[in-house]
């Protein structure tokens, strides 16, 4: 396919007639082998990211008072997971892990960089490679909308890893009114919150509330790449705080007597109808069966500070308990994946890169010395491999002391240092209420091994981040 | 590709000369783009199988008195098992569970059927799909050669599952030369040893020695499809008894005292040479780089029956300790799969399926209520997935009443019915020789519930096979 561009790109502009219109029956003919490498693979992918979304905030998760129809459909005509999981319960070491997919504690991103202009060592290491790297050297255009929170320096700007374009900001949250957005720099630490978009490398002007302009971008994004490979990074920072919604939407949401409820739910609202735009542009293109899509939260909601419900998961964004690395996850790849209630067995952020790259043929770009610790869903999905496609999944949060291991049904964790560790069976027990370690001490020490044998691979954090912030401004400010 | 081929063919048949011309130009260019699915997958396959060879009897393993180059060269251009598996410690169990991609055990295919005019039941259940069912719906050419064990009525033939020429012999095992081959009808059990080869559905003369007889067909089944993407699984019977080599190889292997080990040295040495001659062959029309070549044996040698010799393994064929299940085990892929000395992970024989289809682009062919068992090992091998491909790997024997788990490390055991379970780190205790299950009672009642968990999905033998040999005779002669 890429070959072809190639050939199209160079005889149309240098070749003779004779040679155009050759290429013109060439084209026609090998359009149909595109179309066949299509349906074996090669998808258009697009990776929808929520920002501090509750487990329970989403009509498909059983939501009641917020209407989520599009997302909705997207799980309809997908797969709804019920067990999926985010790397991290916060926002960065989540999205490190997803855009590379490797246990971001394997290269030190474990803590939210800031934008620090003395410390340029704050964001997603150098050495790895991300999502946008890998299916461009198979061909494909990349684009990243919306929150970044990969580092704020150049050297980690979207345009220096692997993606092609850019629309958004770098920080780790945004004010949703552009009339409060005055900077036209990088803005350290919260100040980020009011700085102009950017386009590629520019600041712009922008005039819609920001969930709005996003999803204007994406829909721009997916018409203007209509013939050729794409790989779409849209993050919304929704439902993330600052809690600031449209009045219109406020407004439908009248019912709600909770004011941060009621602005979280319109919010979340305004997010899926811009799903909604994204997914009938699709539609319309008629790319909806050539396209993989994926949308999660990047981690729990923070019920505290937005309003968020995680329903019946303990804990919340930060904790290891289920509330804050369980999220609402959906894959919907029509034509391929034939459409289910629900897929019950354990799943990762991390088989998002594996199942793009391997289905793009494009696992060839991955650095030996980099293996991803994902798993291609599609076989699982497709129902053509049996099994789960995880035995284990891993989590640590170095600057809390916590970790977390969950082997089929079987999970053990430690909720912060010093704390006594806790097993549950999470399918007799979602809730993670029942601690049954001293019960079972024998699973709690397998289980507390092979947590320890993974974590023998990882490294300590490789920046300081969010949790030295008055460090920082210290600094800064001499 | 298919396409362009049935283009071909269609073109080529009947077209105009324009029509002709126009084809060859669209057949230049659209070749650019085959060999490019080629460099990212759909190569041609090649499973090379031998029959009780023992693990240590290659050079590959550290065989000091047969030199087997061709096989030690095939492992130093790919990579070599330490921890290759089959499912099954005898012949056609483990066979079915390889040519399927399933455990076996799911389909009641657990002991070794024989041929008995008077029970169609006893061969691979038709329910099942072969590798050759699969890749014949991506445009492959499939042939079988040598021994199929499988099932000898007509329902089970080679060319009723999905391969689409066969030259060999339906039944467990075979004489080595042609004055000794009398019979012309089904032969039944040990009289099966001396039937005719078939070519497809006849009865053929032959002349040649019976292993050099299979490479010759081998040679020739590569040189007739060289270009079409093709699948070949050649069986040897060696070094299978009855024990019976050529006088002028035996020659060669004086040196060796014991005439058992001597005649099974010159068995492994004349099978080596014919691995030497099709590997000539890929190399001399250029299909090296665009074929994929598993070797492996069926299951441990049988030490007692035919000399070989499983090294620092216990047990031999039968058995569920290593001797019976783990073997000489290789694949090369080259320009795809870099050399390595090793790979340490354990994998299975059911891997050859899952890495072969998925390769081939042809997953989507496996019927979606038979998933399968085996991982595609590409992303391993190449280095750009990280992590083992199996969590753990089962094992069962329902008439010995035996079975096995291994996971990781450690395996457990029950070697026979009523026998004590039996406990083993193989890192530190290869040789399987200091029980730790009572040393270790929880690690030990956690293996076993896995393997319990894994059980519940298998059923029962579903034919009678080997085991109730006089049963069948009496039957057969009343």
């Amino acid at each position: 396919m890429s070959l072809v561009l190639a050939m199209r790109r160079r005889v149309l502009h240098n070749g003779s007639l004779s040679a155009r219109l050759a290429f013109v029956v060439v084209a026609l003919v090998c359009q149909l082998d595109v179309a066949g490498a299509r349906e074996a693979g090669r998808p258009n992918v697009i990776v929808i990211v929520a920002d501090d979304l509750g487990y329970a905030d989403v009509g498909f998760n059983g939501c009641r008072d917020i209407p989520t129809p599009h997302l909705d459909a997207l799980a309809a005509e997908g797969v709804r997971f019920t067990n999926g999981y985010v790397t991290f319960p916060v926002c960065s070491p989540s999205r490190a892990g997803l855009i590379t997919g490797r246990y971001q504690q394997r290269f030190g991103h474990e803590r939210n960089p800031i934008y620090n202009p003395a410390d340029d060592q704050m964001g997603l290491p150098l050495t790895e490679t991300t999502l946008a790297d890998v299916l461009g050297s198979a061909g494909y255009v990349s684009g990243a909308i919306g929150k970044w929170h990969l580092g704020a320096h150049d050297v980690f700007h979207p345009l220096n890893r692997g993606f092609n374009e850019f629309f958004g900001f770098l920080t780790g949250g945004h004010e949703y009114f552009p009339d409060r957005w005055t900077l036209r720099g990088g803005g350290f630490h919260w100040e980020g919150y009011r700085t102009l978009l950017q386009r590629d490398w520019e600041f712009v002007e922008e005039k819609e509330y920001l969930t709005d302009a996003l999803s204007r971008e994406a829909v721009a994004f997916v018409r203007r790449h209509r013939d050729e490979p794409f790989f779409l990074y849209l993050c919304y920072n929704a439902p993330h705080t600052p809690l600031q919604a449209p009045q219109e939407t406020l407004e439908k949401f009248r019912h709600i007597r909770n004011e941060k409820r009621r602005t979280y739910a319109a919010m979340v609202s305004v997010m899926d109808d811009g799903v909604g735009r994204l997914l009938a542009e699709l539609d319309a293109l008629d790319l909806d069966e050539q396209t993989l899509v994926f949308f999660l939260s990047d981690n729990g909601g923070p019920e505290n500070a937005n309003a968020s419900d995680n329903g019946p998961l303990r804990g919340q964004k930060g904790d290891v308990f289920e509330g804050g690395i369980r999220v609402p996850f959906v894959v919907r790849w029509r034509g391929v994946v034939p459409a289910r209630d629900s897929y019950e067995e354990p799943v990762s952020a991390l088989d998002i890169f594996a199942t793009a790259a391997t289905q793009a043929g494009a696992l060839a770009s991955i650095p030996i010395e980099r293996p991803i610790d994902g798993v291609d869903l599609t076989p699982f999905l497709t129902g053509r491999q049996a099994g789960p496609p995880h035995d284990s999944l891993y989590w640590r949060s170095f600057d809390r002391g916590a970790w977390a291991i969950r082997t089929g049904a079987e999970k053990l964790l430690r909720p912060r240092r010093d704390e006594e560790q806790l097993l549950f069976n999470l399918e007799q027990d979602l809730s993670e209420s029942t601690n049954q370690s001293s019960e079972r001490p024998g699973d709690a020490r397998q289980l507390e091994s092979s947590w320890r044998e993974w974590e023998q691979q990882m490294i300590d954090p490789a920046f300081l981040g969010l949790e030295s912030i008055k460090q920082y401004r210290k600094q800064w400010q001499r």
